[in-house]
């Protein structure tokens, strides 16, 4: 493979695999702007959508799949620069229990919330403080498949390039379009473009299923524990609860944005109540 | 504190402490019918819920908390064994970051299917296959607070007593009546209780909003790799999905679980569509 021709890299102080480790931390993101992704599923998915690939590390040892190794030979074709890395220093680099030798370094992709102009139709999403990055990035995959516009972050706590949220959204960070804003701006897109603003609370008067949701529509999720800040609640045309039972007082955060997201985007799609209109086949003696 | 009754240990070689490690593996588990929990919460929760609690172990200089040390005397004074162990032992028997010094070996509970008569209007959940243990834990949370009657788990890998599995319940594993049977079984107890059954499935042909649930229901859920296999597929009356966009295949298995069980459990509790009346209280411009 002509991958060889990236330089080899196996001394743990060599300022290139530092670098690299240095993105694993929320301080050597910010100061760059960059992030690591690791896999074969995620660099094709970076590439399908043209995210900025600032370079590439590589485990030979580790890459035996046939599709990993023509990306990465198309990838080096195209000028991207590389490093290949001991198996050792690479296992530093990754979440992975197995590791699949391909890694890279991209550029962090964020808009401001001036450029972004929501479709009629549209459902977005907002959230603030999510304690774990890996719960933030199950719900920026749950996001993409409800057919999410995009993703407004608004704590400055909240980092969709860490390691372990990048890992969790499979992927579908790419297609996201995300904007860092304080709840303040936030609350002024959603006015001067009149998107309609539901808020997440257990503590909501609403049943969730109990509303007809309008479009555009912003979902605002807060932290399992400290739920959304007041400024946001105030902020909502609405606060909708999950109603809970067996003695239960929450639910997951990913798990509570999906089962929202996806009553919102069926309302959207025009899956109508009344077109509820399929029963039972066979009887329950026959099932 | 009285507490101080039971005997310190702080040789990791003393086979009181080697027992509790080794409920740490799923040998050691299936071997003992035992398991581990850790913190104030999960410990509350199972004493309120009457779990057998066999033995209770103490890292006196991390239980600070009022409550978790009233707790605590309350368990000993109802003659429950303990030990209590050194800040270092305690926390190789823990996954949390912050343990809360005061942990549990409880007796698992599994339910045989033909204890279980469903009620009219029940809602039950199958898991086959979990790959992780945390999203295991998840998922058995959700269907709690979804208000789901009992879980039958049908693969011998997925074990709801992983620790890590535990701790994702946040405390709603002990209310929960737990089944470990056969598919062969599961589709016999849901014949013989006239229980409807529900796959979900990537590859299902209805839309699972477009669907009229019937109780009692059973929703199959399978792991996010391989989904259900074929022979529960087939046992199902009906295999729905969830409509993804986005080029999203697929989402959090915890998270699919919980779209499904909240729809099933709207349409159970009678948040009908045609009660869906509420509207918009004030226009976007003033939102």
């Amino acid at each position: 493979m002509n991958e060889n021709k990236y330089p080899f890299v196996s001394d743990p102080r060599d300022p290139r695999f530092l670098n690299l480790r240095s993105l694993q931390t929320h301080q050597g993101r910010s100061r760059t702007g960059l992030y690591i992704i690791e896999g074969i599923r995620h660099l094709a998915r970076a590439v399908e959508h043209n995210a900025p690939v600032h370079s590439v590390f590589l485990d030979h040892s580790a890459l035996s799949n046939p599709f990993g190794q023509r990306l990465v030979r198309r990838i080096r074709q195209r000028g991207v620069p590389g490093i290949r890395l001991s198996r050792q220093l690479y296992r530093d680099l990754t979440l992975a229990i197995e590791p699949q030798g391909v890694g890279a370094v991209l550029r962090q992709t964020w808009h401001s919330s001036e450029q972004i102009r929501p479709e009629r139709n549209s459902l977005w999403l907002a959230v603030e403080s999510i304690e774990s990055p890996g719960n933030l990035g199950t719900i920026i995959r749950t996001a993409e498949a409800a057919g999410v516009s995009g993703i407004f972050v608004l704590g400055p706590a909240c980092d969709p390039y860490d390691p372990a949220a990048v890992r969790a959204t499979m992927g579908s960070l790419f297609s996201q379009k995300l904007v860092r804003c304080s709840p303040n701006e936030f609350n002024q897109w959603t006015k001067s473009n009149g998107v309609a603003v539901v808020a997440s609370s257990p503590t909501g008067l609403i049943d969730f299923r109990a509303l007809t949701y309008r479009f555009p529509l912003a979902l605002m999720i807060g932290s399992e524990k400290q739920g959304l800040s007041e400024q946001l609640v105030e902020a909502a045309g609405f606060v909708v609860r999950i109603p809970m039972r067996g003695g239960c007082d929450s639910i997951n955060a990913a798990v509570a944005t999906g089962v929202l997201l996806f009553e919102m985007a069926g309302q959207q799609t025009g899956v109508e109540p009344g077109k509820r209109t399929l029963g039972w086949r066979r009887s329950s003696r026959m099932a």
